[in-house]
């Protein structure tokens, strides 16, 4: 049988899985591949870390870039640039070249597109993990324009919201607990101020509206601040709490975010549950298509790169390679992202005042000055003071900052209030 | 830009979507496939029926598979042994072939599969309408072996229990209001009795495991028979009622079945309401992957077979067709099917006994006497008589059978006993 040979960059968590996978499964994925898919050398930055590996190791990537054998690199390092440097380099050759690296796609689509110029180009891996979500794009639903997709695009974070709901933690317990279940990394950053999911929505987009867009460009809020009394008293509105990535397209007009969201219990999304990632699509043909599945882990990881693998060997013999790598669109010149001070939503606010009689009454005169309504209101005594919890009736962004900074400058306010908008 | 011309065979719903949208998304499809898509005729059983129409007509197949310039042929018609011929002339003159007919398929995947011979085969709108599961589980999870699958495979019982549940309504005023509404066939005996979710799972496990049956080889059980009280008390119980497609490898063991199950209120199984499809998979690498959305409608399947159309254009320059039509398995001759007696699991049971003292203790008799121990009893009375439900520990489908039959034969039973498995 006929050898396709690759070279491996990284040995983290989805690189061990994705090698160990080719390794054990060696028949069934060279029988449904037509050809045997064998890694040729991995590319680690300490060799004395990896001894009991078999797969012949080296610290330098020139090593598979200058290979003539290897046909396909396959990217699992991380970082920005020094991944785009040889995502350039691998198409310079002529190689194919797969990914599970959102931030160096969300930074670089532009570039890479070009670059590829007919090369093989995957990167099912990078978005949402096992789920197929790229592909679904790309192929399964490539009759649709899409109006709208909601998605819980991190697993970390998702977990970290789960845990404080059904086990009665707060933020940092949850994050530690994530971080001793090897969910999050030992700097979470990007896991909790959204950034991640952000990168993700960035790739999504792309695929979805063929917009061309940075990660800075868009609205990126973490789940920082929130604690477990808003998790509760969502809960007793009917709501879950989730951090959503939003696309929304309204004729030119496309609204691009990632932040916590007030979900109705109803909504399946408002049902995925830990590590778990899910997204919504509403196509203008299929109607709504729901996927879920692990976003996270070795295995489901390597899933998506091992059929990107899989179905680059299978089309390899095809040049240009046939399916466009970031779906069907031409970039979309026409379409201009919606300014976010101008998002029109119903919120939740949260805020710690002092115990006192008339605070209500200065609050909600606040609030209807800029002609807000608001449409519950709920209070907890605490020993900190006292919580007031507020649902608006839609409103504008722009009206809402200055509700908020308004109120945060009142003596009786304890804290920052603590806004979260209403999906 | 070039072109490929299609001949469509059928009509229908899922037919006039497929020209209406290929007509109206003219520029879309073709920037997407790389080729203009056009059909070039299209069979019909009474051309005085579509005056309006555009597309030239005709009730002659031969207009078709004669015309040389037309490669693919998309029936839409139904039917078993008609498209089966149709299918056969197709691939003998070399024509690609794309069929939304599960029925066809489920009777005819070994001829189908042998006659394509490397010509392309799509199916994508057999199984599920819009959701992409047979690219799914052909491609995106090709790294993948399956443990198991469920699904809500057909809209229109599904609709009928939603109904019922939702509305307070009998089976035939749910059955009534899906006929009202279009969502099923003036004769729905196959939504009704299984019968059209026990082809997709003849298709899916051919897919998934590579094991090639008949219907007839499967149990496969209908909703009649539901009453109202059935959906009450399984609410109560923590459960919601849905006509399952299961799919269950233990070792050389398949389990595969069609009928209804309760399913716990927490899965988001229980959650697929109305004409929604779902399906929920287990593969050994990737975990748990969900998928819901339209499992009907002429939009929806439409778009399921102009993917296919898409597809088939974008690869038409390989010969062989790089994609093998029913996923990667060659025959598993090692697989074999679970007697069906031999299910072991938990049940429900409804009986309508007499109002009579000393009834409950000759029914629960007859469990102990088999051996199988009841974990919870609710009665109520009616006009009729008096309901009793039983929820059984597991066991075994032939000691239920013996149970059912011998309290089918007590004389304070007024109707034979109606069972539903638990899953």
């Amino acid at each position: 049988m006929q050898k396709v040979y690759i070279g491996l960059i990284g040995l983290g968590t989805v690189g061990k899985s994705v090698a160990q996978i080719l390794e054990k499964q060696k028949n069934r994925i060279a029988h449904r591949a037509g050809v045997e898919i064998c890694i040729k050398k991995a590319i680690v930055r300490q060799m004395s870390k990896y001894e009991n590996i078999s797969i012949p190791l080296s610290t330098q990537v020139e090593d598979l870039l200058n290979d003539d054998e290897i046909s396909i690199i396959v990217e699992l390092a991380g970082g920005v640039e020094y991944p785009f440097e040889i995502a350039k380099l691998a198409f310079a050759q002529g190689k194919a070249f797969v990914s599970a690296n959102k931030a160096m796609l969300a930074y670089h689509s532009d570039e890479i597109l070009k670059l590829s110029n007919g090369l093989p180009l995957g990167f099912e891996a990078s978005v949402c993990g096992g789920i197929p979500i790229i592909e679904v794009l790309r192929d399964s639903l490539v009759a649709n324009d899409f109006v709208r997709f909601e998605g819980i695009l991190n697993g970390t974070s998702n977990f970290v919201l789960t845990q404080m709901f059904e086990n009665n933690q707060d933020f940092s317990q949850a994050l530690s607990e994530a971080q001793r279940l090897g969910y999050a990394e030992a700097d979470p950053s990007l896991d909790i101020n959204g950034g991640d999911a952000g990168h993700k929505l960035i790739i999504l987009a792309r695929m979805a509206f063929g917009i061309s867009l940075k990660p800075n460009d868009i609205l990126i809020e973490g789940i920082e601040g929130i604690i477990l009394e808003d998790m509760r008293v969502a809960y007793d509105l009917g709501y879950q709490i989730k951090l959503l990535a939003i696309a929304k397209k309204e004729g030119n007009e496309l609204d691009l975010r990632v932040h916590l969201a007030l979900i109705d219990k109803n909504k399946t999304l408002s049902h995925v549950k830990g590590v778990k990632n899910a997204i919504s699509l509403q196509g203008d043909y299929v109607g709504e298509i729901f996927l879920s599945g692990l976003g996270a882990g070795g295995d489901a990881t390597a899933s998506a790169v091992i059929a990107d693998l899989i179905n680059i060997a299978r089309l390899r013999q095809i040049s240009p390679y046939p399916l466009p790598p970031f779906g069907f669109y031409a970039h979309n010149q026409d379409l201009h992202l919606k300014p976010y001070d101008e998002i029109q939503t119903q919120y939740y606010v949260r805020l710690l005042v002092l115990n006192q009689a008339g605070v209500l009454a200065k609050i909600t005169s606040i609030f209807a000055q800029y002609g807000i309504s608001v449409s519950e209101i709920l209070q907890k005594e605490t020993q900190e003071g006292v919580y007031i919890f507020l649902i608006t009736h839609s409103a504008k962004e722009k009206k809402i900052f200055e509700v908020l900074s308004c109120l945060s400058k009142l003596e009786c306010v304890l804290k920052n209030p603590y806004k979260i908008r209403i999906q």
